[in-house]
């Protein structure tokens, strides 16, 4: 580890740690067992504990509230906030919004980053980004069906998107929407455009049942019927046909940031593991962790993390120095090969806890129905590893 | 397939295909997004009607109301009433209560017949089956703390189970007890105990949270507590000590009907993945189907769905000859063969379907949230590896 | 096993399994040692024993000299035979010399009969089969350069094979070659063409080294170079342009024999695994069969073996019945599925038995290297993946 | 790469590579298809190169006329090295010298240095390493039956030893023999123990032959045979009965470069697959790197070997740092994981060759028959894994 970390960076890790140990982890049950809108007053209780232990927003700059890390410095923050289900929601730098803080900081005007930024550094506010079709698969991102056209001062929206994550209880969308049809290239015919919610003609129909259950609030799936839907064409974010280069730039960022989670997932399952291994009994007086296929799990599992965490932090690093673009096909390989970890290690784990890993009596059950979805959201496993073998065979002269 | 079937087993299979099709298929978005206790004046409904077509209880034998079949024709049955999550509950071959019909016509006295056998076999009442208990492993059967004392004419009950699955609403339980601690084989410790519901001191504490979801009804895990739970002595099933013996019994037919279930399964999930996979388009005009890594998994899964079954049919046709004694090798190595199957397919028709495959919209989620218990419940896949390995290794001459 | 096993076959099985266990396995010592060369006077000796004991040629009909065994009959000998790497020669049912005679009889004319199909039937000649070209991928079998053309009563065949398994040492091949270049299928262009050897022209350049190992006789494989190699137009097998047709009648049944053969080589690995691993100390006392990652590659190969058996007799059977045609999809599926497994069962055999497993004391090593090819030949998985997803998708309306 | 590489390291491996490209990679067909004995004068030529270029000996101290390389720099030069089967034996690395020059220059005496390291460091002899017993496990290397016993100012060793590699031709070997067999603890019964050869007694009774190559010279694994071999006291190594502390110091950086030379093997097996996916057609115009399958084999392959050399060159900076002791659960898990992924990139790679892929036309086939070795050599997978859960469960309270 030391490796990497500098001694702030260690000291900040410790500090997180230990407030999730001791302040986060015993809120969990209550994830577990009752919807997230019950658990909002505790939440805000403990996000004000965050401001004032000087930990808020550790991935915004300082000159607007947050610790100023690096992507790199970041990522290892994330992993400690992985760890548990609410971990990134308490420091303010949860999906969809850190995504929609990085775009609108970038591309902002004056006046979004006042009116939509700012309240959302501050965790006033919640957003969501609306981008995901029902009618057209994830894989091809610029094929899509919702358009924006002009109409006076304003643009009119109409589209149908689904998996549209926390737009319950939001206070706007960011949404993707076909400005420019007859744009010669695909990748230049949408435009990112801010939707304040509620605004009439942005109708959310209902929290799709993911893996069994609607969710609610912060923790749900929305599925929105755009119908008519008119906003000012000073909600346009960045320039018109940018949509597609701003999605995409939001991505690079965005995969470090789920990489990492799932490693602290990881962590945290392993731990499980190991902990339960080392105290049931099978009969009396001989371990669970006796058997030696729970410890081959055990060493499996442990090479496997060790491994994902170098490759991310690693094309973290990239990031930093050289901006994102420089390791696309890195990027695509993180993504692929540590959602394909984070299965197997919490197939794992699940499997050494038996029945009672089925159960709510661990966080287990909960990221095995939740973050089956690594493997298929930013893009499944099989675009990645196109995306990544293109890029090589390229450098062998195919085109 | 011919080869296995004979043309009236074909026959029985075809109406109870068409069946399932035309009158069970349109309920299951009901059984996805409402509580099972909500379901149960529509699966009235549907149970008459699969009484009125002469295939209900095809498990029983036909003076007990059922279709008299054998255990490799019944598993024909059951593959296909695994194709729906409710298809065994409306022929009332479900488990528990299956498993519990028979060792109650093999081992019941005429008077336990005709008291909890014959509403079973009308489908009047339910059942549940009380062995697990969350402080022993379920890998060792034999090692259990609930315990049944002789007070006057009854036996008193005291103990902690849980996974006793369908207890809500079940007019009896079947619970397993140590009636004979000083016996010197702890095979022989155990005895089977009926316990009317209600009964005092059966206390059901909650459904479990199972995958996310409590459930209700019979579609439920129930915690339950025995405290000084009285029942006359002659609520005991077959001889004291026979516990054992008669759980083995139950769990040898038991994987037979899990493994063809399991298949059927499979099938509907093969089904949805190439169904989609045939018209879901990548691109204008581009189909998913036509992608290789799709193809391979469409192969794949072919390939070890038809293997899978041609093992456990040979299995079964072989407890019909010899008696599940003879084959308990074979019993464990279908259990954990097919279970890993199920698993695989079922992840692979979800990536195929994406996003979508993580919603309501098809049964995929469910099972991939329920069946995860396969490769644990019944002995988890490590135990009859082993049980497998060491009777094979025996005939190499080691003890 | 009984299931599928009339009375008379078992004994032939018992017979043949007899055989190899007192009179063949104590050669494979030689065998693996020795360059075939050296050991065709000991295979001389025993293939007149296999005469004499009336087990000859066990899939030829009886009017040919054979036991006149179906398929899946043949199939189980296949296997039994499979379980020594010399078990199919001695038997004189070994590839390609197998595929020539069924060929030779289905398609020969008389005169072809008596002057190659007899003697070869006899076991007195040798031949190969001469298809896979170095310039053209395998897995597209019409893509060849190698072309006969007409001149006077002759054909003048030029091209360059290799894998031309068995060549050094047979009396004749039988050629694809390209003989109607203009025919609109591509399926109609090629013809097979007996070509005696020697035949000037017919120049065998070399034995490949395929897996270190250049072999010699029989145990080889050549590129050959045909150089204006000129035989009769009476040399042509069937009809111009059915080349391409009678190479996929032979491939049907060719891949029951591969996969029987694969799967006696299996249970030959199991059986030198279990064996190892019931008399192995890994320290004094302890067995190596005693470690529970021993007991899983056991339990799993065990279920493995199993089911594959099972398929490949049941598409045997299928074919036997309905002919070759009619199952193409499962003949591609049981390719890859049991060649998949051979690989693995071969690999766990290996480790269980270490070091040991590496060198010449076992069969291990041998097939390991040798056997590599089995996921390559006859068409390399992926394309029977693709074979037998594309004929799925078309029952779900994709063309 | 730039993360962990400084300017002269890069510099370095630079020139290796070139020299590799140029000099090297042309000798491998012979290496391929000639014994190693006829190969020798060319490699003593290109030796001579080498010193010439200033490369000689990269992991000695330069006092020791090597280039003073850190553990974690030399195994960046280990990974280009072993891109070739010949590249460590060329700079004078190879192993078992390169673990016999480290365990004299720790613990020889001055007459020991001069007499069997110096020669050995200028690359005018070889040597061997005599542990492994075939009567006892490797897994399990303190169970041994070679004793060396005291007799006036001699040791008369006698065992049975094998896997003895490169023995044939070797000036010396160094034994491992019980010279305490009273001692209490287990580890400290061996002694290491120089014997030069020939001396009478020390008997190599073949060169093994591993997957069907019984090699010669320094490519060779030997049986040998100690009969009364007697050697003075004086040439004990270190002290009596720290023969097994001495070969655990040995085997830390010995599985580094192991683990980097497998990288380097991925990485050629790797580029070799790249560059035929890029040239060979499938048919006219479409190449076989446009396959979905080969793509996936492709990304899959760059993750993990990215992922392995992080996790090696991390091991290898901490034992730099602290110490091989300090990571010994590390290093087990490099060796496993790492000799894992080196089987899986070897087997794709051959699969995208196709029948090629079986040849000497690449190093493949070589690599796949010798490289299974390394799932099995310093200690089998499946003993690592336990050495990792072991130590980590300890963390969690299990002795």
């Amino acid at each position: 580890m030391t490796d990497h970390h500098n001694e702030e960076l260690l000291g900040l890790l410790d500090r997180i740690k230990e407030f999730l140990r001791t302040q986060v982890y015993p809120l969990e049950t209550d994830f577990l067992r009752k919807p997230f809108r019950e658990l909002t007053p505790a939440l805000i209780a403990k996000r004000e504990a965050v401001k004032a232990l000087g930990l808020w927003a550790p991935h915004l700059p300082r000159e607007h509230g947050g610790l100023g890390l690096s992507l790199s410095e970041f990522a290892c923050v994330s992993e400690e906030l992985g760890r548990t289900p609410i971990g990134h929601y308490l420091f303010n730098c949860q999906a969809p919004d850190i995504g929609n803080m990085e775009i609108l900081l970038a591309h902002g005007t004056a006046e979004q980053k006042e009116k939509y930024f700012a309240p959302l550094a501050r965790g006033e506010v919640r957003s969501c980004f609306s981008m995901t079709e029902p009618e057209h698969p994830g894989s091809n991102p610029t094929w899509m069906s919702t358009s924006a056209v002009k109409d006076g001062d304003d643009y009119v929206i109409n589209g149908h998107k689904w998996f549209t994550s926390s737009a319950e209880g939001a206070s706007f969308a960011i949404v993707m929407a076909i400005t420019n049809p007859e744009a010669t290239s695909q990748h230049k015919r949408a435009s990112q455009i801010i939707v304040p919610i509620p605004t009439p003609g942005f109708n959310l129909v209902r929290n799709i049942n993911v893996m069994g259950d609607e969710g609610s609030d912060y923790a749900s799936h929305a599925e929105v019927r755009y119908e008519n839907c008119r906003v000012p064409q000073t909600n346009l974010l960045g320039r018109e046909g940018e949509g597609f280069a701003i999605a995409q730039e939001r991505l690079g960022p965005g995969r470090i940031h789920h990489c990492m989670r799932w490693i602290g997932i990881c962590e945290r399952a392993f731990d499980l593991m190991c902990s339960y291994a080392a105290r049931r009994e099978l009969s009396p007086g001989k371990l669970l962790g006796s058997r030696q296929n729970v410890q081959e799990w055990i060493a499996e599992s442990r090479a496997e993390i060790n491994a994902a965490r170098l490759l991310v932090l690693q094309t973290a690093r990239a990031i930093d120095r050289n901006g994102a673009a420089s390791v696309r096909e890195d990027i695509s390989l993180i993504k692929f090969f540590v959602a394909g970890i984070l299965q197997k290690v919490l197939d794992r784990a699940i499997q050494v806890h038996g029945a009672l890993g089925l159960t709510d009596a661990t966080l287990l059950s909960y990221w095995y129905r939740h973050e089956r979805a690594a493997r298929i959201y930013d893009g499944p496993d099989e675009v990645h590893k196109i995306v990544v073998a293109r890029s090589i065979l390229r450098k062998y002269g195919v085109n």
